[in-house]
């Protein structure tokens, strides 16, 4: 089995598997020159296209594995809630009351985004070994947009209705969870062998508001998807308050951010595979102190199921010769070669801490 | 001595005392009418109309303390950084290389913001009994905004410039280390009777990033203000992780968000009053609601030194009359009555949860 997907399962393997969170997208120059001819949303929906941008960092940097070029937003609009990109997502009618609810529609699982299905299909063609990720916002995150409308700093808005409605927000959480059942388990169907669940937003509550609103439903999605057999990854950020919670879900893998150490994470998340965590910003500093950086993660890593990822998605700015020697170097750190995971010699890098 | 001041130093007094953060500001109707006569940076530098805003809310609510009403920003033009609010704080020039730090003035203590210090004496001839908190922003959060220039959702080219600039990252903090020691001396010399230190942005930092250049100069700016003997608090947000480097910093007490419980807050930092902690989107909920959570908050803080306040500024879309419900329950709930902490009787409150 593929490198990534054993690291997803739990398996100690010889060197940590790479990706990217974001991968796909602004910071490659090729993906650049596509977005001079086509709007984000046109490149999501075509499946030509999106399949396209997903493969330009594979073919790039050599990834471990794939992400689909999409957005955490694209089953709303199949639920009629109609969506523009100025570049965030914004929502033409927010959810404010139960009748917003109730309006709502829950497409059939061929429904909800057909095109994502499509770019799945052509992807597993052309992408030989190397694995395809699949991915979807939780429904606490598909809620917080749902209801605020748009991208915000506090989401008071959402926070607010939470308190105000929160029966009804229940009712939405029911109606998003199934819509997210049937969107991941149509992209394992069409071919993806791994699924990741962002809760991005779900860092703003404390534990007993998580439990309730966030951690319940995402659990409902994850173990709906247990029987499909793939490996489920999931991801909140600034989120570290939540590990109680995050740790008793019914996943395989925790995307975890750099706000405290894997070695840490790996005694607040028992017997899950980690994914992460460098800060993204280390990728906007000089090589040395990049690869300082990374290797203390690779250490960090080291005795347990690890697949290397930043924290968080990488920023548009990052020089894609960066990326490179980070791959280089991630793919030439062999974790079982010495008792100190010291990086084997890789003739690619150059530099020092 | 007066219950805010009692509480800061860490006695357990027989009430919580309560002041909320930006409750003076935005929220309040007598703000707003202000605000239509006058921008933000005017009010906050003439000092006749900075004391009127700071005394909207101790007039309405009778707030236990007033805070000046100020920005973080307010002693940056006087290094040389020219602000402008539109209607979040933007630099014109943004800190981006040595050069530019070489250029900062750090300007003699009575020359960073003169009219705070008149503002404050203002104050003090109307406070009566009600102590006057003084405030800045820490040299982290400030260095924050000067390399980014405005507000970010990331600030990945502060984070960027701490990795490739880092000794220059140094110079920029020592020179805002100065000017803040100068700053709150200066407000504690005009009468303000406690400092908060406003590390907002801290949070975003993992804990080697975070002592680096962040506890390192939060802790000399609280050390060159033990001499004035008033109580120091610092804050930072989303910052559950840097527990262990807050809990080492030369303070009295410690504001903290709403992420984790004041039970938690107080086995993480010991020996320190805490100030907090309810989450102010409770504030935009039924009143049922922000009752049980106020209630809970109280009863957490039982036991020790307790400041009732906001994790975080109140929202501007707050209703006033929660905000006097919210008093009147915190000034009404004796910490000494009971072993559970039930609240005494209030004439004001009503509803339940």
């Amino acid at each position: 089995m593929n490198l990534l997907l054993r690291a997803l399962r739990g398996e100690d393997t010889p060197r940590a598997p790479i990706w990217i969170m974001r991968q796909a997208g602004r910071h490659l120059p090729e993906y650049r020159a596509l977005k001079e001819k086509h709007d984000f949303w046109t490149l999501a929906r075509t499946p030509e296209l999106a399949a396209e941008v997903t493969l330009q960092p594979v073919r790039r940097y050599g990834m471990d594995g794939a992400i689909l070029f999409s957005d955490i937003m694209t089953p709303l609009p199949a639920m009629g809630l109609e969506l523009d990109f100025r570049p965030g997502p914004v929502l033409e009618r927010p959810v404010r009351s139960r009748d917003d609810v109730l309006r709502l529609r829950v497409p059939a699982q061929d429904e909800v985004a057909p095109f994502v299905a499509e770019a799945i299909k052509l992807l597993r063609a052309e992408l030989g070994e190397t694995p395809l990720i699949g991915f979807a916002g939780a429904p606490l995150t598909l809620a917080t947009y749902a209801v605020e409308g748009s991208g915000s700093k506090e989401y008071e808005t959402f926070r607010g209705f939470l308190r105000s409605e929160s029966e009804t927000a229940e009712e939405l959480l029911d109606a998003l969870s199934e819509v997210t059942i049937r969107y991941l388990r149509c992209q394992v169907e069409a071919g993806a062998q791994a699924v990741q669940l962002f809760d991005s937003w779900a860092g703003i509550h404390d534990l007993p508001t998580y439990r309730r609103f966030g951690a319940r439903y995402a659990a409902r999605v994850l173990s709906a998807l247990e029987e499909t057999g793939v490996p489920r990854i999931y991801i909140a950020l600034g989120a570290t308050h939540l590990a109680p919670a995050i740790a008793e879900l019914p996943l395989e893998a925790v995307s975890v951010d750099w706000r405290l150490p894997l070695s840490r994470w790996r005694e607040l998340l028992p017997g899950r595979a980690l994914q992460g965590n460098l800060d993204p910003a280390a990728l906007l500093g000089p090589w040395a102190n990049l690869e300082a950086e990374a290797t203390e993660v690779l250490r960090q890593g080291l005795g347990a199921a690890h697949v290397f990822n930043l924290g968080h998605g990488i920023f548009r700015q990052t020089e894609p010769d960066q990326v490179a020697r980070l791959v280089d170097l991630v793919q030439g750190f062999d974790r079982h070669a010495t008792s100190t995971g010291a990086p084997a010699p890789s003739p690619g890098r150059g530099g020092g801490p």
